[in-house]
């Protein structure tokens, strides 16, 4: 077996109220940042052992979109992390 | 004033105690998963106006560190975001 690093990037679908992004906004407008936008997402990163890479994206897929996920507030972005100097 | 996107990614210090990360990993387990690690953190995307890149940064900067990361407990990763096809 072998092991693989994943890296899930999830954040709020549109139109779904940040309210965390609008609180923090406006508390840097008061201190006088000349801000657009924030929005806050959550950055998870996991290691599993699988025989090879396609089996470890299936199994890295189905627990991003199935437990790490909220699929009806959340989209999400997977992203497996090579070694250093591997691309 | 030009437009400038910026990505936070902040995570617990090595050391600090991710019990979201260790429930999580227990679910996975007891859900057949050959987890070996999983790792919560926060991944926030702000805009703001500046005059130029370099001062964009600075303010950045300062919102990264001042703002969105509590320094005892959390380290932080400030990327700028490119528009699409400029490097």
């Amino acid at each position: 077996m072998n092991k693989f690093d994943f890296e899930v990037k999830i954040s709020l679908k549109k139109g779904i109220l940040d309210t965390q992004g609008m609180a923090t906004e406006k508390v840097l407008k008061r201190m006088g940042y000349n801000i657009n936008s924030i929005n806050f997402g959550k950055d998870i990163k996991f290691s599993l052992e699988s025989k090879d890479e396609n089996s470890a994206r299936k199994i890295a897929e189905q627990i991003a979109h199935g437990v790490l996920t909220n699929p009806v507030l959340e989209t999400y972005e997977l992203n497996i992390i090579k070694p250093e100097g591997e691309n």
